[in-house]
């Protein structure tokens, strides 16, 4: 792997922060969650990776109740807290902690998820689902978010045969969660788009184009 | 039973209202809907009976995951997020649907559990959990709410050998639980406390009293 891309990075300048990666599902976040630990780990950052929801028990007990396809009937309002509740447990319970102790935590998804598939593709609204997560989460933003772009077609045929709750909610769901990822990267400062496509170690050296910007 | 306390009521306009009946655990507050809800349907009442948290599918799961006492290091945004989506299942399931028809919906618990165990006993705060609950809920408040009191000594000597999570949080934690009822009673103008001594058909009868000032 060259080096070249994040030569400038000062990865010192990585503890204590809050990284998340996100994107559509099949986008390849967790691949690329786990090269970026490894390369952090092997530089001397001290690394907490979690995954929202889940991560704690009480969340992987959240998690299984929204990713089960016997829970088709729930309702978009009761899905969002659900999201909020694991995430507050998961801030309390690992994130908060880590950051505290200057630890670098790399967390898939995040509140970027919820504006994607809850307020854009789901339907509670914008305003509506920033306004919530402001007032149910002690951290909404974390210091970097970098979504992993891919369209649609590309990521659902990523998906295994046995989609969960979310994965199954049809094209249009999808096409409308991709739109809104890409739409949130143009808004905030910190929201950083990157293209999917392409080899893994490609992505990955676009993962830390990005870091590189920022932490040198 | 003395026809007395409820002479003057008039049962057809409790259709389309949502009542609550609230309390500290082992006030009573399940005897009493089931005898409220027989005496409404013997009056041609068309009446819904649900609790909070759950009588949705998704619910009980929620329900599962809060009141287990493996769930010990549950936090109390986590837990707060946790009632709410449940009750954001239930309103939007059953309980919208029951009142656009007509039908009265008694439902054991609400906002007000929420108020005096995670905002005043669990600490949340009072402002921040009212103000949580408006942007979490299409519907923060029903037409009448009955608290039935009960000294915490009393109420806490009727739970039965496995206490749940919530049950188990000490005295201390359930005499802030009884007084923050009360003083929701104080502040509201549709929330209404009555004593919970007494045998089952004394306290039922001031539960009508309460109905009968409101619906006559």
């Amino acid at each position: 792997m060259g080096v070249g891309y994040y030569i400038g990075m000062k990865f010192e300048l990585l503890q204590g922060k809050f990284i998340v990666l996100d994107g559509p599902d099949g986008c390849g976040k967790s691949t690329q969650s786990q090269l970026l630990k490894e390369l952090m780990i092997s530089n001397g950052v001290e690394v907490v990776g979690v995954r929202d929801p889940g991560s704690t028990s009480i969340g992987e007990q959240i998690r299984e109740i929204l990713l089960s396809n016997d829970n088709a009937e729930m309702n978009v309002r009761c899905e969002t807290l659900l999201y909020m509740a694991s995430r507050s447990q998961l801030y309390g319970q690992h994130i908060a902690p880590a950051l505290a102790e200057g630890k670098c935590v790399v967390c898939d998804r995040w509140v970027s998820s919820t504006y994607a598939y809850q307020a854009v593709a789901g339907g509670i609204g914008r305003e509506t689902l920033l306004d919530l997560a402001e007032h149910c989460l002690e951290r909404t933003w974390p210091d970097v978010t970098i979504i992993i772009d891919m369209p649609m077609e590309r990521s659902m045929s990523r998906i295994g045969d046995n989609p969960d709750r979310m994965e199954s909610k049809g094209d249009e769901f999808h096409r409308k969660v991709r739109d809104a990822y890409v739409e949130l990267a143009d808004k905030y400062e910190n929201i950083y788009v990157i293209d999917g496509n392409g080899s893994i170690q490609e992505v990955h050296k676009r993962v830390l184009l990005v870091l590189d910007t920022i932490f040198n």
